[in-house]
């Protein structure tokens, strides 16, 4: 299986009215958020292995993770923009981290100083192997993006302590990751390192993991067959008829396979891949790209079982696991289906989850809020800075940083540059041994109008994706109008692309299945999906009637807004269905009243206070 | 607090279109059902305390509980129905319950066979006061209706035990039941012995429950603080502002709550069950009278929080339980709207959890089926003969034979008889030491048109219930019209009043509230509330579209029902929805196509197989 490549972050600059944005709070904002708390919840302090029964801090079996996870995004962040203050504190955390490794190369923070006579012993729950794996990829990313070797080598040592510790080979533990994680983050490893260890123990978790004797069973550390089956071990992943469980867990576990599949040239393992994928997106998907629908066990349901309202989830991290994993099927496959998808959740059910102010974050992506929600879990109406289980915050950090790797894909064979998400950068490319530099201007997502100017001469291949959301479009070159998005040529520096995609506002049905949103129509432009935020409207967003007989139009974003945020809103004539009794249950038909309403991006909803907000809105025939 | 009463159950012989039927299954076929599943499980044999580590059948902690509600529906289906062999089944059940009573008067299968040191030692979760309380009911019952003693005389010793044992008393337990039910059990046990002890400790364990320090905290079994807050006992009762947690625990606790009021004349108390009867009814109560519209936990969730489909709970104990406090709450006060909703109860919520052929129940009335919906805890798409925590049959068992005596209430110092509702059936009542007999006529709740023939002479006035569906009726006496629905004067053997409630089907509309029934709308008929089940319908329920624009008419039920079953259906014209493109999400704005749809009556679904149902519908306006 042959894949291509994303662009490098380093080779993208971006100048764009959302992610630019979103990267500048990061490095200025989320990054310290959640360095200091990172800090001051004592995630670092417990490498030092010195904490005592009766001491405050006292760690947990996740904190290694969140570590590891704040590092990624500062590598990746140094990458972007080089800061000596940050460098200097990433070495430092790198001194601290290797501190806590033992001789044999163990490394957990938490099991070392509670029970470290329990290395392994409860996979169930304790969550070691998720805990290496970020680990790991932090590593490799420090490695990667800023060439530093001290903590890859520490994580090479722990890695190969793991490849000597588990597997089915004779005096090796057969056991699997409660949580998975370390499955992508070793196809990550044998990538830098070569070492075929590193696949080799990949390739046994993904083909072991499920198979009789069950481990989990056997281990005993299970408190409930709903836990064990929020761990996608029911059966072989290679029998996988549908996902379920702990959404995180399982585009997790699609990550690791999708990998694998590649590795392994392994087609067999990819159609599993691929039969996933599209039980998610067809089945189990909120149209923000969200995913998990339910807070029960923060995990898939049935099929079309996507309710909006407080019983629902769709975790931030899940939507960023899902994108990772669309990315990766589009690499393997150069569909543009996968793109869509990678799409639909950055724009949606990903930037929802952080605030524009960029230190807090949701846990659970609602698609409807009412002053009567109720919240469960780590649900709340209103962004959060921290949570007890963190991970939404930290993924975040190592999120945010990578965006601009998904605009471009190389295919180093086919000599083809692919323009992903046509959004404004500079993009310093390469291709079959030639630079490509590019210049995207325009104010996508937001305007369909979108140039990209060359900026150096060769011969390649520019493929535009065009959008399944889009269908109009219109290609010129210099000027000329081409037929296809697909353009091969000398380009000569100063080469000027047009690319025209029609983002009229929309109205889009849920299929009904999805009983809930039955009469109920969510409004979409382009990529960005819609919401009603009751600040902007003139009566509660319960009660507004979209009407489908008069077109939407674009209009200013609400001067509530800080003034550098960009963006458009959607403003219509609309009813307002009103009835005096306030009876819970009455015969009272209602008066329709005319009034108008306005949305805004989904993602930005509640960056001005807590207000009502619902995505699915009823409708007049 | 002065009290009137309901009809005793042998005074009323039933001859009506919906509770005759029910009440001649339970006779044929729930109680034979309900009774060989009890035996079969060992929960009888579980009272002879044989039982030892290894053998099948281990004693559960809630068992005694099953045992005596079974036995308290037995002893009021004697009272309504004499049957030598049943009688003998229950004379054997109380020997084997009394031959389990401990010298000192203690009495609990499962604590004595497994752990008969550990008496009272978790009540957090072990219900031994629940099974106390469900014995003393069974207890009561038998001796009110059958006049028989030793199970009373073996109860009375227990609770003597019990009133014995907790208390705040220097040397008694501070602890209070986990689950409430023991309270309104004390109640009735106050009622028949007139024993003081009794009443004082219904009004220790009402008044001390949720004050400081908290005993469930002290105790230390609770698993988590879900637990705790499903227990009501974050507070005293009296600081109740709303309901919340365990549904059948809440409504039991306010059972027991408006015993103790009365008994105490305490109109303290009473104002709380006043304020928490309307936190319930106009904040949390499903149109059907279902409560607990949470499947985690079983619970109560905030107010308007009352979704359709998978997530939803509505236990039918829970509408039970809310039937038996209307009914205590309407003695109190004689206030209508409280047999409003025992009414709707009744003929919605309550009877939707039994099947037409009387032993096939659901523990889960959902509002909403659809092939996609994913059951949670005891949901389940069909109704099922039996659950491992099987509370919901045997709560069947003894609810169905006492719904003649919520028909009538009688206040003997008024000297007034309350028709409640007005089904066909034979009244043999007193009031004032004069015997009154009735005959009803008619075949509410299908049809508005009822007679009430006086059978006997005597002075006293007629109380007939105006329900509020009901927005206009006409009375008669001897044919000629009266101004009201309550009649006092000499009658006169053969007197005739009729009494004319119009009840045209009609849509009813949610608070806007509940945000998913927004844009919707229920068909009600009367007390009764229609659902649209798919086997009626020419297309998926949920593609239908309901119209405003055009009446809705009665029709006989489908042939597919046995034919001994009554109702009425209601038909109409109404939109299909289809959509070509089968993707989750599309603009295709979809075609309108002229159907018809046909609805039943609500508790009648899901008695012809497996089929799709919506109570609320989408509509055109």
């Amino acid at each position: 299986m042959k894949k291509i490549s994303f662009a490098k972050l380093k080779s993208i600059r971006l100048d764009d009215p959302v992610f630019s944005y979103r990267q500048e709070q990061l490095r200025k904002v989320t990054l310290p958020s959640v360095i200091a708390k990172t800090e001051e919840t004592g995630r670092i302090d417990a490498f030092s292995l010195s904490w005592k029964e009766g001491m405050e801090k006292k760690p947990h079996y996740y904190w290694d993770s969140d570590v590891a996870k704040v590092m990624e995004g500062i590598a990746y962040s140094l990458a972007l923009c080089e800061d000596s203050e940050l460098e200097k504190l990433y070495d430092n955390w790198v001194e601290k981290i290797c501190s806590a490794q033992q001789e044999d190369g163990y490394l957990n923070s938490c099991v070392t100083t509670l029970e470290p006579e329990k290395r392994f012993a409860n996979l169930t729950l304790n969550h070691e192997l998720y805990c290496a794996g970020h680990l790991m990829e932090a590593a490799v990313a420090g490695y990667e993006e800023l060439g530093k070797t001290k903590l890859l080598d520490c994580l090479c040592r722990y890695a190969d302590y793991i490849a000597g510790y588990f597997g089915k080979e004779e005096g090796k533990k057969r056991g699997w990751p409660g949580h998975e994680e370390i499955e992508l983050a070793l196809a990550k490893m044998y990538k830098v390192t070569g070492k075929e260890e590193y696949k080799d123990l990949l390739r046994y978790f993904i083909n072991d993991r499920g198979s009789e004797p069950n481990y989990f069973l056997e281990e005993g550390s299970l408190r409930n067959m709903i836990v064990y089956r929020n761990f996608q071990a029911i059966e072989p992943v290679r029998e996988l008829k549908e996902v379920y469980g702990h959404a995180v867990r399982m585009v997790y576990l699609l990550c690791g396979m999708a990998d694998l599949a590649e590795l392994d040239n392994d087609t067999e393992l990819f159609k599993v891949c691929e039969r996933l994928f599209e039980d998610i997106t067809n089945k189990k998907m909120y149209i923000t790209g969200g995913i998990g629908s339910s807070f029960n066990a923060e995990s898939f349901t049935c099929s079309y079982d996507l309710t909006n309202g407080s019983l629902m989830y769709a975790e931030s991290c899940a939507a960023m696991g899902l994108a990772l994993f669309a990315g990766r099927m589009f690499l393997l496959t150069k569909e543009n289906k996968y793109m869509d998808i990678l799409e639909k959740c950055l724009y949606n059910g990903i930037l929802s989850g952080i605030s524009l102010n960029g230190d807090e974050f949701f846990y659970t992506n609602y698609l409807e809020v009412d002053e009567n929600l109720q919240v469960y879990n780590s649900g709340a109406k209103t962004r959060q800075k921290w949570f007890s289980c963190s991970c939404c915050p930290t993924s975040y950090a190592r999120f945010i940083p990578q965006i601009g790797k998904f605009l471009f894909a190389a295919d180093e064979e086919k000599n083809t540059i692919y323009l992903n998400i046509p959004v404004a950068c500079c993009a310093d490319l390469s291709c079959g041994n030639q630079k490509i530099l590019l210049i995207v201007e325009g104010n996508y997502p937001y305007d369909g109008n979108i140039g990209v100017r060359i900026d150096s001469d060769g011969e390649f291949t520019l493929n535009m994706r065009i959008p399944s959301w889009c269908s109009k479009y219109e290609v010129k070159l210099n000027g000329t109008k081409l037929d296809s998005p697909v353009i091969k040529r000398e380009w000569k520096k100063g080469d000027k692309v047009e690319l025209f995609l029609d983002m009229p506002p929309k109205l889009i049905y849920a299929d009904s299945r999805i009983t809930g949103n039955c009469g109920r129509t969510a409004i979409v432009r382009g990529p960005v999906i819609y919401a009603l935020e009751e600040i902007d409207q003139k009566c509660p967003v319960r009660e507004i009637v979209l009407r489908r007989d008069i077109p939407l139009s674009l209009a200013p974003l609400p001067a509530s807004f800080p003034e550098n945020v960009k963006g458009i809103a959607i403003t219509g004539k609309a009813y307002r269905e009103k009835r005096e009794n306030d009876s819970l249950y009455t015969d009272d038909p209602g008066t329709l009243e005319e009034i108008s309403f306005l949305a805004v991006p989904y993602a930005l909803w509640q960056n001005r206070g807590e207000s009502n907000m619902a995505v699915w809105m009823r409708y007049k025939y």
